[in-house]
């Protein structure tokens, strides 16, 4: 694979902020599953106060500003989303909206993956078409597959949080592969 | 108008924290063009934390709280929303996460009318329709006409954030119009 | 239930045209599980020419305007949906496209049900959301629950096309029964 | 610009089959806009009949496997569609099912750029979004920028149907530069 003679540097962005997320140990789970040449850095945004623009015109809160800079700094995104009233989290699109203000626009020509974990079936499909519209605007460039939707998330971590089903491993090693190989020919 | 006979309470929520939003003038002159029988209360969105299902389980947090009780006593809801990266704000997004979650739930079978001030032509076209999405889960019902979108925002309000657009301001009349109308259908 | 003193008249249209669809099977199965004052009409799409305005203005072909008609008669509608290529059928979509246009209106302010059965999980609620879409333009008022997406549909019917899924034809069930007290709520 | 070295051959394939359409319009101003290196051949779709699964399986008709060649043989698509209800019209949607099915997969990794005109003010925007998201299923690459919304389109064509408003001109000069350097990239 290309990627293990040139390293990519993803940042992964967890969408929800509860302890026991599964979406934040599907995150943890893909931590573990990178491929060799491909490491994930994690973003916090837990600590970003809500967006607004006459806050923004004075300066970024050091939280926006960091992650700025992380998202600048990597080679691709990495999305991991809850869905919340079939879209993705307010505290995930709040990370967007400070993220991607002016001067600078840090998911600009940016490689993305999206996944996601729920207790339902669907497993957060529809908060994933909602997030591929917003990366229209942001000109990000999301991969099309494998579309990484963990459905029934409670059959598939155990009381740790540690993913345990095989087949979804895999599916986040093939959806890492992927960004990882998407990166490359991107550069 | 039914509504004359009938008062329909609204509540209603600009999903800006600008001071000088033009959404948030906009649900100003909604207040001021209400049709006899019609008042509109505003929600305040701005004091909200990030929204965190631990924290909810242990006691929804006193704004999120206001914020439910208000919407519960509402006949109808109006949305005024911005758009940012092709959907609603987070700010907004937040909002609903928080109103939306057990035990009670808020929005179940609301009337809804949506309308949106943006600086460019689309004028909160996209978020408008991401919002449509949401409504279907929380098993709101908003009237599909007038569809408001206030483009060039700047051009259509004064110094003092008053809207003085005359056409914008019948399409304002006409949405709260068939937004009591479509109230006292659906009571 | 209201709908057993008043007749509710439900016109079906089916997005598939092969002879085993599992849609047209779940339509089917729709007209026998209706409940006491509920009835349903199939309407024929298939005959449809591809849609063209300068066609239109000479005339409508006669499958549109008997389309039309069915439309018009019917108190509300339910779209039996397959998906592809995320999205309705084009087969659907030129059968709305047709029956949409002036002078007559005939989706204007009708309840609307919508489900559809797919092989996979997912279940065509991808298509179901841009239906959704359609639907406010066109003025339509689609209840919001139960959404019926029939997945892994091969499990669900015999090799005769009947519907021997219990659970799904409760499901069907529910949704009728919404269907008309919307109906009547409506009227 | 790369694709001076190297030939981008596009397919075009307009959404109306009216003979005054603004969006055939529209793809001929391409072709006759398309930079150096860059050739614009069109689709037939009118011919095609409704897509019918079990047909299929006999054999694609003559239309629909001469669409899927012209599809493998491009480099490149740009679809160029109207806003019909909300979405594209059935009659694109049509061909795009015809020429997505198995065995050959001809929209599998191709680049694609997307434009559209209409009377109204959004210009086709919904319909524009609806298309993205069937783009993901059928692993195609829509460049994200420019979006090429055409407006109030009776102002910018004249009598003949020719493209006259220069700032519409430019806009998709600058879309096929897009796509033409972003298929170069792909390769």
């Amino acid at each position: 694979m290309d990627h293990k003679n040139r390293p990519v540097r993803i940042i992964g962005i967890s969408g929800s902020l509860r302890a026991g997320s599964f979406n934040t140990a599907a995150l943890r789970a893909a931590i573990e599953l990178a491929p060799e040449g491909v490491t994930i850095e994690t973003a916090e945004i837990g600590d970003l106060p809500l967006y607004n623009d006459d806050v923004r015109l004075v300066g970024f809160p050091p939280p926006a500003q960091r992650l700025r800079e992380q998202l600048s700094a990597a080679d691709a995104i990495l999305f991991v989303t809850p869905e919340y009233n079939y879209s993705i989290p307010g505290v995930l699109k709040n990370a967007i909206d400070w993220a991607s203000r002016p001067p600078s626009q840090p998911f600009d020509g940016k490689p993305v993956a999206i996944m996601g974990a729920s207790g339902g079936i669907l497993g957060t499909a529809r908060a994933q078409y909602q997030l591929r519209q917003m990366l229209i605007f942001l000109n990000a460039f999301p991969i099309n597959k494998p579309e990484v939707m963990i459905g029934q998330a409670p059959t598939k971590f155990d009381e740790d949080g540690r993913l345990t089903d095989e087949p979804t491993r895999d599916f986040i090693r093939q959806l890492l592969e992927a960004l990882a190989a998407w990166t490359n020919r991107l550069r």
